[in-house]
């Protein structure tokens, strides 16, 4: 019984990898889509979201099962219920490389953003997709000595999108109001993305030593525009 | 022991309540504040999250002790199981009350809004005050039939948050891209924090029918525009 109850919780942390895959995948084709203007590749995102939210809702079963034939132990109740708040997160993720490809089909055939900040978008994809993985391998290994690394990821993400603001608030923007809402609310998915895997790790950390979400959950954003979501 | 577990329920169910209530007061305030450009009210909004969260943080731990203390049956692992996501929520609707009183804050003394688009601002932050209140009814008396209602706030704030689009993409808005972004991002605000409100009673219907939240999850959204968070 024990036995088969540790293996149903390896499944769970085993679909949650897998949900960091997806996403980063997603996340990954979503920024090519957007850099190329690419349609079809941007459908394609949009089109595999369904199978990250499928996956959610099997966790949330899962969870909800094993909880529910079991009688769990502290440790492991408590892997159960951050299992439920990790997919929603992981989820979320999903939805913002969706929310990238959305924003290259309306736009498409034109391009949502400006050759000059291709570079800056194409950093923020790199990023996102690295700090997805990192995320992945915390959440399959439990070595929370990996959160620096997310954390870090995280910083840098920040700068990029504090620089993107910086640069269609400046007098000199050369482009139009459009373009300018474009660039922000990309950026913005961007950062998003990385605040959710940084919550993500955060409650590796709780499942890992047992200290609470607050206690972990120190900002360590100083941004001037916060956005939330 | 059975009567003491459902009191403990019923305390987890009057933390989530009052939840809204901090949060409906929340939003409210911070609409007064981005109207009147009144630094010192949008202030005691940003303070006043902390209690949120450590609301969410109370329930979670709440959550926690009953399901460890217990062997609680199907129907009331749901509601634990539901407490915590829907304390996620609602901790995020918080957050997105305190980024309207930040962006009061950032723009002081010049308002965020110009004076045009304050009628419009006035009907989203009394819409989501509406929302936040009909959310907590759901939630107390586990009455599904204002969903409909929450559904249809969720609706108006979508066609508000479209319109205000509208507005600062046309070509005669006769602001700057600073504006256009403030209002964009206020806008989105607005409408995530309707979305959460949804998201909330989506998952009440799930306590109450057992239905699966993917069942009940057909986005109603048809915006040419979807925001992420």
């Amino acid at each position: 019984m024990r036995e088969h109850f540790h293996d149903q919780l390896d499944a769970v942390t085993d679909e949650l990898v897998q949900m960091t895959r997806l996403v980063g995948s997603a996340i990954n084709r979503a920024t090519q889509a957007l850099l190329d203007a690419d349609l079809q590749l941007a459908e394609s995102v949009i089109e595999g979201d369904e199978a990250v939210d499928l996956l959610a809702a099997e966790i949330d079963d899962q969870c909800f099962d094993i909880a529910a034939r079991q009688a769990p132990v502290a440790t492991d109740l408590r892997v159960i219920m951050s299992g439920i708040r990790i997919s929603m997160s992981v989820e979320r993720m999903g939805d913002l490389a969706k929310h990238v490809a959305k924003q290259t089909r309306l736009r498409y055939p034109k391009s949502s953003i400006p050759p000059e900040l291709r570079g800056t978008f194409a950093q923020m994809g790199g990023l996102a997709e690295a700090i997805c993985s990192k995320t992945g391998m915390v959440i399959l290994t439990k070595d929370v000595s990996h959160v620096a690394a997310v954390e870090s990821y995280d910083d840098q993400m920040d700068r990029l999108h504090r620089e993107l603001f910086g640069i269609v608030m400046a007098p000199d923007w050369p482009h139009g109001v459009e373009e300018a809402i474009d660039v922000t609310l990309l950026s913005r998915y961007y950062e998003r993305f990385a605040d959710h895997a940084v919550t993500v790790t955060k409650r590796m950390v709780h499942i890992v030593t047992g200290k609470s979400y607050a206690e972990v959950s120190v900002d360590p954003l100083t941004a001037i525009m916060e956005t939330g979501g």
